[in-house]
């Protein structure tokens, strides 16, 4: 049986027989009785054999290592003054799979980078154990929270031959070993998406409330703690919605997400509070109970300028872009808690986004939190095609590449928004893990492709 | 408010006004009376909007073209005698977007291979339109079933460095216009992967039951209706199970999608039904019903050979790859239901796969199901480090490359099982939709590349 179906109706195992599959994590003896730490994957605490000379196999057991597999046949004894409320006293225990000496894991504390160059092993240990399988808990309440509110998932194509979206570098898709694409594949240049969103709002005008969640590209050559050059995103898309209620359905997705993964991944959220950010389950609490105060770009340069030389670009002026630093003042100290900035001067936003009657800010909304600033970023869409055109036009795009995309504001077109949340940063906000390579399950960044 | 919610609750909101906003799907007027069937994507059916010369503007009303946005407000009245249980009586109809006269969709029925060429246009035409919500909740289904029972959802990497597989050709991920790929982005060749079975095998071996879902990748030349180049595969991988427990989960996992959609997508599969193929619901409710049967493969070839004639490929022998037709005779005309083929010879699966004790087979399963044939392939895979490093040189590959993976077998390795689900596919099994072009929302074949 399952340990996590063990741990929760133990009760009714009192005294009886139970048998267990899992993998070692400490195995310890004293003369004649030992104990094994088992953990079967089902939860994050593991279960304790006690086992005794009383076994047939008595030396064999005893000298068992780490992370080996083993079968356990006993019987479930309650304890309730001890730490764990049962143990399980072994009849029989049976080495399915022995774990070598050269195991790369030993009890010891390894560092991240040596993790990283072990993927295939590293989620055995804890910090990744409660990681991959947050991640698996913050997929889920995604889902669910679009799905129960009627949102269709859309799965957007991850190979496009629509390079206009501008969002970022592209790899390239190819079967060929040189640059004729016109005899490639696809009888073009095909290359890896960096978003679903234009692909997504044919599907709005559909559906109504649509999302997408899948893998995106960047081919960017950085190398930062926040940045991979594979990630997953979450994109919906909401037709007949204005910005703010655009900004109603962020609010209510974050908040969705907080309370599910702390229900359904507490082990692992208590974790990452003892061993990684002890502030984790406080802050994304806070954040869950809060209401999103919402504020202008505008205001917030006023803000900025006031204090400006306490940070370190004090070069604070209405046009630019802001860093990170200034998107942490203003959530942390002017706000004191998760705020979106909207309406943000035009040249520094997307060319799809709603421009806003003062014609020099864009309907924009990207949702700072304390701790990391940035989270969210999402937009009304221009849903007028002449204003569409001449933007497309002043950018420089294409305009027979976007013509498909411009169509849908002839037929039928009508006021959308939606957003994007890039998932694995989510998953940083949620744990206080700093490196996005710590949780992915196969970090792929610059000249770093491990199997 | 949402068309679905509405149609749910209508009784409640006898006499009462409501808001709704939607696109026309047909309107018809005479004299002073007009009727629009309004969708506004929350759910397949439409519903009823009367209007008459009360309303100031009935003659831009009564001219507003297919597919054009609206807001409508108006009284819901209950109609118990007509076919719909509720219309709603106008009192204002305002045009949010108006659909221009070169709309692609007309009344009439349009061909698939027209549809094929306007992806952005398509999924408002009823087979699409019921197509990608199934897709949606088939999605759902797929992760309700395994989240339920504790898997644990991974997210195996799309970019790949390994290409010791087979499963297929693949695709290049670069980011230079020659082949010198040691300078490329990554270090080394890339590709996009072909399938995520190597990569989530470590997750089982910690998580004990994981599954992917997620894109992969085909290079493969082949225009038929059954191939894309990009498509979803569900990919589970169950620790301490063996051939006959994968068996299990397959089964239930396909009872329980199929269960999913006839309760999550009623209207769908009614359209499919109606429109695609009167069989559709009949089929999949008779193998929801039923018990899968096992049968080895040299039962199913000494089957064949009695029938040999019968078929286009004739050759039968022990030790040919089967063809559609041989699959679905066995399913069909023997079995009369699903079955899993069994034990095939190891020349034509996988290296990964286990070896039985007659060392000429190996523990694979395919499930074959009437109408499609094989729908699943799965195996039990092999956890003995020296007969798997032998099956690795024995097929060529550099062993280099899958140490990482033979490592496993050394680290508390132990039997272990799993299987792929091609997602499209099982739509097309669902829905009788014959081409994997028509259940994709932006399929990518050979030199088609839209958008």
């Amino acid at each position: 049986m399952l340990v996590k179906k063990l741990k929760e109706t133990f009760e009714q195992y009192d005294q009886k027989e139970v048998v267990l599959q899992g993998w070692v994590r400490t195995n310890r003896k004293s003369k004649a009785l030992g104990f094994i730490e088992l953990n079967d994957g089902s939860c994050f605490s593991n279960v304790q054999i006690v086992y005794t000379d009383a076994l047939n196999n008595f030396d064999e057991v005893s000298k068992i290592t780490l992370g080996s597999a083993l079968e356990v046949k006993g019987t479930v004894v309650l304890t309730p003054e001890a730490k764990q409320p049962f143990e399980i006293q072994a009849t029989s225990v049976e080495v399915l799979g022995l774990c070598d000496h050269d195991y790369p894991l030993q009890k010891k504390r390894h560092s991240f980078e040596y993790m990283r160059e072990i993927p295939h092993i590293r989620p055995r240990a804890n910090t990744y154990y409660a990681m991959f399988r947050l991640r698996s808990v913050l997929s889920m309440a995604i889902h669910t929270f679009f799905q129960d509110r009627g949102f269709v998932y859309v799965h957007t194509p991850e190979i496009t031959g629509n390079d206009a979206e501008g969002a970022g570098e592209c790899f390239t898709v190819t079967c060929r070993q040189d640059d004729e694409y016109e005899k490639d594949f696809f009888g073009k240049h095909a290359q890896l998406t960096v978003s679903g969103q234009l692909h997504v709002e044919p599907f709005a005008q559909t559906y109504r409330n649509v999302y997408t969640f899948g893998p995106t590209f960047r081919a960017e050559n950085s190398n930062t703690t926040r940045h991979a050059s594979e990630f997953w995103m979450i994109e919906p898309e909401l037709a007949f919605a204005d910005l703010s209620d655009n900004m109603d359905c962020i609010e209510e997705m974050i908040k969705y997400c907080i309370k599910y993964c702390l229900e359904h991944a507490k082990e692992e959220m208590e974790f990452f509070e003892k061993m990684i950010d002890k502030d984790c389950i406080k802050r994304i609490t806070e954040v869950a109970n809060s209401n999103f105060k919402r504020m202008t770009y505008t205001e917030a340069i006023k803000e900025l300028e006031k204090v400006k030389d306490t940070f370190e670009n004090k070069d604070i002026f209405w046009g630019m872009d802001l860093q990170s630093e200034h998107e942490r003042y203003i959530c942390e100290k002017v706000v004191k808690g998760p705020v979106f900035l909207i309406d943000y001067p035009k040249e520094i936003k997307a060319f799809y986004m709603r421009v806003n009657d003062d014609q020099k800010t864009v309907a924009a909304c990207d949702l700072l939190v304390p701790y990391v600033g940035e989270l969210v970023g999402g937009s009304q869409r221009e849903e007028r095609y002449d204003v569409l055109e001449a933007k497309i036009k002043e950018m420089g795009i294409a305009q027979e590449t976007l013509q498909w995309y411009l169509d849908l504001r002839r037929f039928g077109g009508c006021k959308h928004s939606g957003f994007g949340l890039g998932f694995d940063r989510m998953l940083m906000y949620l744990s206080g893990v700093q490196n996005i390579r710590d949780v992915q399950p196969y970090p792929r960044t610059p000249r770093n492709l491990i199997f």
